[in-house]
Order: C-alpha cells, then structure tokens, then sequence
C-alpha cells in the first residue's frame, strides 16, 4: 500500500488520548474541553422531539442540503444579527462541528508547504486540521493581551501566510481574551495585507465578568474591515458537542467555494442535529440554557480559582480567565511539566501539557487545566494533588 | 485572497443542484438517490429516543471516540461477522456518512496527480470526493456483468493507480450487479498488484431478486484477498441519510491511519446518530425496517419497469436491476440526453443525464432514472411523460 504524504503529516492522536485519559472514571480530570456530562440540556431535546411535525421529521431524517437546513440558517443569521454581526454580505454555512469549518479553510486556501499563521499556543483541532493539509504552521507568541504585533508584524513581512487563526475569546488553551486595544491594533496591520482572518469564537457565549462585554464583541462586527475575517461559531458549548454542530459566516465569495467544499466532504450536516437546534434555537430554549450554564462554569472557575491560590505554590502563575472552560499555568521554575503530569496521574488526577498546544510540540512550561467538566468538590481534591504534587517537585 | 490548487478541481455543483430539482414540489423526481420520504422509520426513532437511558443520554451529546461509539462497533462487528465478513484481521470506523469514508480513503491514499481507478459510470459523490484531492479519476467501462476486465488490464499496466473504487451491487448509477465469473476475475487481476480495492455497498441490503444472494456476496468476504479490501457500508439507505452514518470494515494497519485523518476532520461521528443506530440495530427493529421496505422498494422497481415497457421506445435498452435505487438506460439512437431532460422537465418530470456520472463529464447517451422516492402512481405518470417525450424526439 502506498500512502499519500498527507499520512506523514497527521498528528499524533493527541486529542484522543486525552480523551481516553478523561473518560478514566477512577480519576479527577482536567484534561478534556468539553462541556459538563450532567449540564445537557436532555429535556429539552426529549420535549422537542416529542413535538416534531411530519415534515421535521422527514428533514431529520432525509439528506438536506449542502449549506444546511435552511429554518436553522435563518435562525442562526437572526441570531447573528441582533449581536451585530455583518448578514448581509455574508453568508451563513453550517458544517459538521466547528472542525470540519476548519478543513474547509484548510481545503480551500492551503497547498502543501504553504504557511499559515497561529497563536502559540493554539487549538490543538485546527493544528491538526492544518497541518493534514501539509501547511507550514508558524505560531505568533501571546502575552496577556492578545497576540503580540510585533511577532505577526515580523511573520507577515517575512512569510507569505495564506491566512491568520485567531481565537480572541477564552482563548483555548490559554484562557485570555484580546484587549480592546490588540483587536484594533491587529486590524489595523492585517488591513494592509490581502490575507484572511479565521476567527473562531466557540466559546463566546460563555462570558463570567460581564464588564468584558464590550470588549468580546467579534472582530467580524467591525463594518470596516469585516470582508477579510470569516467568523466560526459552534453549537458545541450551549447544546451539546454530539451533535455536531458549527456555522462559518463569511463573504459571498467565499461562501461559494466553502459550500462546493463542503459537498465533496460530508454533501450536508447531520439533518437530526440540525432539525433539533432550530427548535432549540427558536423556542427560546437555547438562550435560557446558556443563561442557566454561565453561572455554572462560573462557580466552577471561581472554585478552581480559589483552590489554585489556597493548594498552588505562588510561583506558579496565570491569568485570570474571563469566560470559557480553561486557566493555563505557567510551571514554576525546575517543575518539568510532563514529569508532574506523570506523578498527578500517579496520584488520582490529569491535566494537559502546555506543549500539546505548541504547533511544534515544543515543551513551553505551561498546563492546560480544564474546570468545564468537574463538578465543585473534585476540583478541590485535583487541584490540591497537582498543587501538592508540584511544591514537592520544587523541594 | 489567494486559493488553493484543490478549488480548481471541485467539481461544479451537480448533486447539489439535482437535489435542487428533486425538491421542487410540482415536479415528478426520478432524480434523487435518496429514500422515500414516508418510509422512513420515525415512530422507532420515537420510541428509542424515549427509552434512552441517562448514560446514553450523555453517550449522545457529548464527544465521543474518533472511532466510533464503541457499542455500534460491536454491534455493526457482530453483524458483519454474521454475514460472513472476515472481523478479526479488520476494524470497524464509524464515519459521518459513507462519503467521509471515501474523503479518509481519498485523503490517505492521494497526492495531487495520482490516479485513481473507479468504474465509468461512477458515484458521484465518490468523483467530487477523489476530485477535490486532484487525483486524475480513470473511469473503466462496464457491462451487463460489471467492470470489464481487459480494460482493467490495460489501465493497470499503463497507469499506477492507487486504488480501485467498485460498487458491485445495485450499481449507482448502472443500477447492474456484477456476476459471479466477474467478481472471481477481478480479484485474481488484482491480487498481483498492491493495489487497495475500495469496495461501496450502500445498497447491499436493498436486494430484490433472491437467486442472486450468493452472487452478491460482498469481495470483502474472500478470504483469499480481503486484506487488499477496504469495505464501505452505509446506514442512509436502511435507516436515514439524515444520520449521516456510514462505515468502513479495513485492514488494522490502514485501520489506524484511517482513525487519525478522521481525528483531523470532524473529531468524531455525531453520537447523538450512532446512539440511535446503535438502539436500532441491537433492538432487532432495523431487521425488521429492512424487511418491511425491501419489498417496497421492489414493488417501485416492478412498477417502474411496467411503465417503461408500456410507454418507452423499445430502442431504449436497460438492464434489469436486481436490486437498489437506479435504473440506468441508453438513449434510443438521435435522443440527446440534455435536450430530452429539458423537455422532461418542461412536462413535469426529472430524471439524470448519464454524463453527470462520468468522470469527465462527457455525454454518454444514458440516463439514470430513481424509482426510490416516487410513489407507484407517480411512478406511472412520470414514466409516460418520459416516454412519450422520447417517442416526439425520435420522430
């Protein structure tokens, strides 16, 4: 058998490990970004289900077509809309999880060896989506405020980036959000280029400090220079990520390509995912839902929080997230973090190391500790472990 | 914006705009490859739904393994093992519709001029799917009993393709089952190459005509060549394309490639679907769905080829499917395919140009006509509109 070069490219199955590690029952994880197992919303999806018509039910059931169910994409463009997003030069494609968005970026803009650029560190779904397409991928370092302008300013006069990936909101792994300030400023530079900005905003929902709300508006509602920024959403943080369920909204053109793209992929999204988020959408249950969760991962940040400043030696520093599922940590001096993964393990809990989320899987001295699917009283008892694992490292 | 090489090659949006016309209300389709809309089985999905117990709830709305949802595996393993499939040297994934399973083949297989081998007539989800990994798609001519051998030969010894794409049952669009003789002769062919051969059976439990259930016993059950086999099977016919739920039986070691392009793609299978098809399979119900609309979909069958000899020109020559969703018939000599569907569609009526199923597109003189969402009434009169429009033409 003879395999593509593609094969030479895939990424270790480092997503699927965590996922393995996160569904030990016997141990405290951290690792894994997805939502709460007991907060989805179950009822609400029996209750829809029991009250399909005919013809939804012949919709979720039949193939649909490639940009999505058209009641959803109306929905969803209402939603966009009143939040003061861009609809009318746009449009609206659903696709198959936010990670199948990605491979559309990456199917139509990345030839092999050309760059893109990212965060350092960034998602570890579209590193891996990227770099399936044999991109070049240069990772742009991050200090509390956003990327740092004068690393993309470097990177777009000495690369030529096919795009730019960006998560301003809730950064994952690195639980930041851009300064009003870095989102103007990173404007300003990318307006001179001709290069597209992916956005993807899938935790953008999930705002605690609710005096960041001006700050987190989307750089796709900026009038001035939405045309290069193609927006990605995902259902999979206020519905439930089986569903499988993201939207890209984008420019006319290309939304085009992106939906001749996407018709070669999967010829449309998954019809029963589809037909319960329009009525989950549209009865208003969503928008109770996210109301009902936010306070809940709030309380579970602020918990993890607490537990970090009572059980974690000070020299182990982060920022405070304002929204989303993660904190990242930067180790204390002579903490190897792949060792303290090791002994945390050992000792009933698991986190992810920062270099997971490194483009070239350098080791950088950070962790990704995850607060979304742990209820209050584990995430004492696993912050403790890590905390008490790591003072006696530093002995 | 600069695009990729990839865009070049997306075919123009054919399925698309044939699902376009099969849902304009007012028109009799015979243009879809899709299931009846009223046969679909909704009050099971009810009743499953409603007896989903909570961790089943949350096996449906959370991530779940890139693999699959381990119960469907076993369940889709035992099954397969029942049929006589070789489950010990093989595994099971779980892809978001069977055309994900041929973006993975065509993913892992193919680099940018690479040719691939298909049948011409081919699928032409699988077309736009090896197209848009700009392999040179080289088609191989059939007859009544499937691909024909020496052209086989030829291609093998003049190209160096990396697969062989085949659909031997209830062929989409050919709507032929290759014999016996053929199928023994293909695989002797190509048990001297290392060539994987990709095997569709989409519709393999769609067969009507029971003295051919031996014969249609898929090539993956040889034992004396299936490891040169990856195997494709679907739930879009026996349950709902909606679902988007396929699979595919392969050898472990491209098994584990398989897995990590799927990682890249779409994280995994909505597992709200495969927690369905999982109550649906190991309930016995699915059994029983197949047997209730295999004699309907015979009986459309039946009805379809009364009203071909009753108002078709005996010049229009076809082969009797035994089996599936298509019937695939040659032109009388002077009816131009394109001219006859304008007028068809003018009359009230749809059906496919045979060309849109080559891999170059070119006109073929043949059409593809569905007779699986069309009620037997419809059937009739749509047939007649056909036929008569043939009959004008020839005068």
């Amino acid at each position: 058998m003879q395999y593509s070069k593609s094969v030479s490219c895939f990424r270790s199955s480092a997503i699927r490990d965590l996922m393995s590690l996160a569904n030990r029952p016997d141990i405290i994880s951290f690792a894994g970004g997805m939502p709460g197992n007991e907060l989805f919303p179950v009822d609400d999806v029996k209750y829809i289900i029991n009250h399909l018509t005919p013809q939804q039910w012949v919709d979720a059931m039949q193939y649909g077509q490639t940009a999505g169910y058209q009641p959803l994409i109306n929905a969803i463009t209402e939603w966009l809309k009143d939040k003061g997003f861009p609809v009318n030069n746009n449009k609206v494609i659903i696709t198959t999880g936010s990670l199948q968005a990605l491979n559309i970026v990456g199917k139509i803009f990345i030839d092999p060896d050309d760059t893109v650029l990212t965060e350092n560190p960034s998602f570890i779904g579209a590193i891996s989506a990227f770099r399936s397409y044999q991109a070049k991928i240069d990772g742009i370092k991050m200090n509390a405020d956003g990327i740092i302008i004068d690393e993309l300013k470097e990177k777009l006069q000495t690369t030529s980036p096919k795009f730019l990936y960006i998560t301003p909101n809730f950064h994952n792994p690195a639980g930041l959000t851009y300064s009003a300030e870095r989102r103007q400023e990173l404007l300003e530079i990318m307006k001179d280029t001709n290069i597209p900005i992916i956005e993807d905003d899938a935790y953008g929902e999930l705002l605690f400090d609710t005096e960041y709300k001006q700050t987190i508006q989307p750089l796709k509602c900026n009038i001035a220079h939405e045309q290069q920024i193609i927006y990605c959403g995902s259902f999979s943080k206020i519905f439930g990520p089986g569903l499988r369920l993201g939207y890209m909204l984008m420019p006319n053109e290309i939304f085009r390509k992106a939906e001749i793209c996407k018709q070669s992929m999967d010829a449309c999204t998954p019809c029963i995912s589809q037909v319960l988020a329009h009525q989950f959408m549209t009865s208003g249950k969503m928008q109770k839902y996210i109301e009902w969760i936010r306070p809940i991962y709030q309380q579970r940040r602020d918990d993890m929080l607490a537990a970090m400043k009572q059980y974690f030696p000070q020299e182990a520093t982060y920022v405070r997230p304002h929204g989303g599922f993660y904190i990242w940590v930067k180790m204390p001096n002579g903490v190897d973090e792949t060792e303290l993964l090791k002994r945390v393990i050992d000792a009933g809990a698991v986190f992810v190391t920062g270099g997971t989320f490194d483009p070239e899987e350098r080791s950088n001295g950070y962790m990704r500790i995850s607060y979304c699917n742990t209820p209050t009283d584990q995430i004492d008892i696993g912050i403790k472990i890590i905390g008490d694992t790591m003072k006696q490292m530093m002995k």
